[in-house]
């Protein structure tokens, strides 16, 4: 038997009684923002334990900092909480419906999946997020983060649950799996019958693990190897902004732009400028051989290993190429399908890229940073689906929703 | 190597190309069902290759039947893809979409999934069908049918691809997978990084299979353990005809009752008129205790297992419930969450059912037999889903898109 059957169980059962809860949903996401702020100490102290635990294993200060909360992180998360609570309800919307010419009333209407399982790793506010986001959108979820976060996750878990009892509800729609072993993730993706969808959150290796080995559902998510296109004619100026801003603004998300495509004709012009603002950033560049030719010994020689990676760092890939044929075929082969850009001022080969690149967002002459739930204001994300089945790009909550046809009859049959 | 990936890399030109193919995919299709008028003979003869194989095989008069053709059969598959040609095009629609503060427009449309693989059983119409829809919606199909249909089904997809070269489409539009083993099935489950979507269609041990052993995403299609409750208060004489309907109206298919729940309070007066009706077709009923009590030595006991059976013949499983909420329990505990109803003149139960039933269609006052594409408006159907994700209950060609995300700006950075 899988161990986690009995999380399941309970899981389904609270499902079931969100489907009634009504106004008691948004209750639950308000008591625990009050709790969160009424229980700082004990939060922070939780996660003073994960953070001294870390720093002394020699975690790297990057993951230190994501795991590290402080009051005004949390304060960031209870005012969290009330905007999930302030949106609409993704559930219970008519989505298409209509009478058939026998009399049967047909509504499509969008429901709650059911139960959620969400792994997660080092980002202890992934537990609040991702429980305020499945709750709203009337799911169970079970949550199963990262070893680093544990004493966080467990704390902020209770209280959730804490506040789903406050305000009437099962404490069982918010379930933390209080063992961050190999295992538990593996029992989490075998939990067939009971888990509608599964989210994997955190980087690639998370996310190819789960993907590969899932027996239920996953949503697939994050994973950006974002191109951008400088066509010819284009506007040097503002594509050298765009470049700079979508390398640089944020280089370890999934949205930061990794390589560079440079059509012949602007490339002697376009390059050292795109270089020289990039150097503000000691940006690395890996270049193929004709943009090398222009840049000189300032950049490193391109690998064929460079097109596939996602650096999320101060390193970008430059590779001219002949035309935006050769642009669309290079993006066909290398892209993990988030988001690509083309600046241009062409018409149709604006048209022709948004067309035919295959990406869940598709740019013209505009930074590839924007993909983002806020951004495209969908309010607060679960991730950027890169898969095509359910939700694709940004997913807000009504990715976290499903349909049903409801069919009212007066004594129809066939 | 997978032995198929030569397949999926043409699968993936064929979608490129398909993206700007416009009203050359309608072309296809009525060239398609013109080849299919001209060619009734060869594809007759191919298909006496295949019946006459199953009949010395053995093969029973039922499966003998989904696997022959005739004149009449070829000329409603013509007649078919005329139908998906004349439907409006699932793509392109703008799904949604607006201006952000920054300026960036930003529109979510609807889009080809890519390459879809289909693997199916007995029915060669499914290659037409299939073919159809994914064209339609401007995916490549990759097809592997069931061995007993190989010579129809290897003639009908090279009429598809003449019909293709005839429009100026690439061939590899529809591929056929000429090699109906184990094997090949599974080379297609993993077909990683070429197959956007898989959609299995046939019976529940294939459907099965698929689900467990697939690495790419599939659509879980088809299994219906369809459940009929009659409330108190009722209409008794309406659920009588209800019943009658679903269970027996076509009891080989998806959408056919399986079981009957009654409340206690009518379960006296009407389990014997719906078994004197049932009779009429020699349904075999398989009750708990108390219906046999009221049914007599004419209804056979029921086991745990048979809550859980498809019978998809005129077998039917009765069982006595104390209200509504048992009737939903087991619903819960027994449903494959394809299409339930409820018989009921009670406004609030009516409702409650509705809402609590989680399955993709639920009824009141009328037969699940309309669970189908064309019953409820959406045309021509690819199949049925009982998953959540992606796509629910009948899906239509909507349902073999997906979305993506266009903006246009003019030098936004973020």
């Amino acid at each position: 038997m899988n161990p986690l059957e009995p999380m399941g169980r309970r899981a389904k059962a609270a499902a079931r009684a969100l489907l009634a809860a009504g106004p008691r949903k948004n209750a639950a996401l308000l008591a625990a923002a009050a709790l969160l702020e009424q229980e700082t100490a004990a939060v922070l102290a939780a996660n003073r334990e994960d953070v001294s635990a870390a720093r002394a294993a020699g975690t790297p200060p990057a993951m230190l900092d994501r795991l590290a909360l402080d009051e005004s992180r949390l304060r960031g998360m209870a005012a969290a909480l009330r905007d999930v609570a302030a949106q609409e309800d993704p559930t219970g919307r008519v989505l298409e419906g209509g009478t058939r010419p026998n009399g049967l009333r047909i509504e499509k209407i969008s429901v709650p999946l059911g139960v959620v399982g969400i792994i997660y790793e080092a980002r202890p506010n992934v537990t609040a997020d991702a429980a305020a986001l499945c709750l709203k959108a009337g799911n169970a979820v079970i949550l199963r983060g990262g070893r680093e976060a544990l004493h966080s996750n467990r704390a902020l878990a209770a209280l959730f649950r804490r506040a789903l009892e406050q305000s009437g509800l099962p404490e069982d729609c918010v379930q933390f799996v209080d063992n961050p072993s190999r295992e538990s993730a593996a029992w989490l993706m075998s939990l067939d019958g009971y888990l509608d969808a599964l989210i994997p959150r955190g980087g690639a290796g998370l996310i190819r693990s789960v993907a590969e080995q899932a027996h239920v559902p996953v949503i697939v998510t994050g994973t950006g190897n974002c191109h951008l296109y400088v066509d010819h004619p284009a506007d040097l100026a503002q594509a050298v902004e765009i470049v700079y801003n979508a390398k640089t603004s944020r280089p370890s998300v999934c949205n930061a732009a990794e390589t560079v495509l440079v059509h012949r004709a602007v490339a002697a012009e376009f390059l050292p400028r795109m270089k020289s603002r990039l150097d503000e950033k000691h940006v690395v560049l890996h270049a193929c051989p004709e943009a090398r030719a222009i840049l000189g010994a300032g950049a490193l020689p391109a690998t064929e290993d460079d097109w596939g990676r996602e650096y999320l760092g101060y390193e970008l890939a430059v590779r001219v190429v002949p035309d935006l044929d050769a642009a669309l075929e290079h993006i066909a082969a290398y892209s993990s399908g988030h988001s690509e850009a083309i600046l241009t001022k062409d018409y149709a080969h604006a048209e022709r890229f948004l067309r035919e690149v295959d990406s869940a967002a598709v740019y013209v002459n505009a930074s590839t940073r924007f993909t983002d739930g806020g951004e495209f204001g969908l309010g607060a994300e679960i991730g950027i689906s890169t898969q095509k089945l359910h939700a694709r790009g940004p997913m807000g909550l009504r990715a976290l929703t499903t349909s049903k046809y409801v069919i009212r009859g007066d004594g129809q049959i066939r």
